[in-house]
């Protein structure tokens, strides 16, 4: 049993799944959850993800082995600002932010005192679903899971996070807190963004109707991830605000390109750009295997 | 029997699944193929997909009671100039391009004399795979084709590629071409363009191995359509440029909008957008059933 004491805050698909992981792989004796929605808790409960609710905060990390902060990003500052006067060294505490440089700027303000045993983190498992009921054991096999640490903490307290993803199934990477925001600006922010925008762009339309009935299977695949919640993906392009404008530029410059070869029937320099990206693509999607 | 024979140009997955489904539903005596590929019509004789190999053009509409046009667009003026004077009146010719004004003006120009009885046609029926061995009897159950009438049309042509599409199980419609080229600028042109774009600009990055080492299955989706044929949507861009300017443009102006937000931190702004198109990409995906 290598984490005693489990304490999840935010018992949602993302927290539920971590504690039924590490359950499953033998390396926790007690998971107890925290959360808004008592509702929410029995139902963790009842599914055997959690072993019993947190009085309070202060409960829920007391003697803790292992903290997750799962919570969405909005509420960070104020579960940091509970759990703060009760760490004691040696409990670990991690989160699962999609955006790192802003929860390192609120550990750095709220849990300055034990940024040695703070390690960030962001599990690479965005599901269709959400909620505890979405929970499953299997949901980081195979996936990545980004650490950011931070030169103050201890050896062992990014050993324990590492170990903890990877008894999960997940392959475990680590950069700067910038790096991996400048990465997912690209990978996932914007897109987001570009999606969004076509749906509204399309939905906006006085034939928006006739517009959904032709739409198929590419349009389908091209903006499923528009039905993302719209509050997270706010918190999320303004915590990255930066990175993101600087992707969203460089999207609109090569989108300007396109336009010209379009404007001025410039086959050859379509082709040549559709080309690269078909070839990137099917690179990418054989080494990913779907 | 309602077809006695049909002549397929381009015996690939489009129109070999048209071949396929015609015949499943017992509505053709024989189907006669032609292609630039021996080797493919080959293996379209030996599956069972067409009955024989025609000669030539010639030979291939002698006495056809319809003659589907499945060829890349780009073959489409020389295979009208070939089969031009062979054509009598009876034998209905239709085609599966995926821009329908650039045919209409060919026909106008290469089938003058055939006006009457060339329905233009586009079968929304895209997929991963492409060529006569993927060719299904049921890729077009429930999918959606869309005709072009030209105010020539006899009625007795119409209603022959209405009810041949019909029976291979798919939904038809009727519009213009004007408006059929501009509704698949929005849904489909548009969204390859983007996907493209992306792709490229990421592939482009002097660390694009690290980017799409951390993409996951959002852009997975956002960027399949992007492995698409970087030909084929050269051709369709060029022939349906008006159009895809159009939507360029109008999403440039949305994505303009976006930006001003997201520098000026407008969550309220970026969350009305985020929400509007989270809300009809629901409804849509909820309709759609997928």
């Amino acid at each position: 049993m290598l984490i005693g004491k489990l304490a999840i805050f935010g018992v949602g698909l993302i927290g539920g799944s971590f504690a039924l992981a590490s359950r499953e792989a033998g390396r926790v004796s007690e998971v107890v959850g925290v959360g808004r929605s008592a509702e929410n808790l029995r139902a963790a409960l009842e599914l055997g993800v959690i072993d019993r609710i947190a009085a309070d905060a202060a409960d829920a990390v007391q003697d803790a082995d292992l903290v997750l902060l799962a919570m969405p990003v909005g509420q960070m500052a104020a579960v940091m600002t509970q759990i703060a006067p009760h760490l004691k060294a040696g409990t670990v505490v991690t989160d699962a932010g999609s955006t790192k440089q802003d929860v390192v700027a609120l550990a750095r303000q709220h849990l300055a005192r034990h940024l040695e045993w703070f390690v960030p983190g962001h599990p690479i498992a965005g599901a269709e679903h959400s909620g505890v009921k979405a929970a499953r054991a299997d949901l980081y096999r195979g996936r990545n899971v980004v650490l950011t640490p931070l030169p103050e903490n201890v050896p062992a307290a990014l050993e324990r996070v590492d170990a903890a993803w990877r008894a999960c199934g997940a392959n475990v990477s680590h950069t700067s807190a910038a790096n991996h925001d400048s990465v997912f600006a690209a990978v996932s922010h914007l897109p987001h963004l570009l999606a969004f925008a076509l749906v509204d762009d399309i939905a906006a339309k006085a034939n928006a109707e006739e517009l959904f009935h032709h739409a198929a299977s590419g349009f389908r695949d091209f903006t499923r991830i528009a039905a993302s919640s719209p509050e997270m993906w706010r918190d999320i392009s303004l915590a990255n605000r930066d990175a993101l404008l600087g992707e969203l530029d460089a999207y609109q410059a090569q989108l300007a390109r396109l336009r010209t070869m379009l404007e001025n029937r410039d086959g050859a320099g379509l082709a040549q750009v559709f080309g690269s990206a078909s070839q990137a693509r099917r690179k990418w999607g054989m080494e990913k295997q779907f």
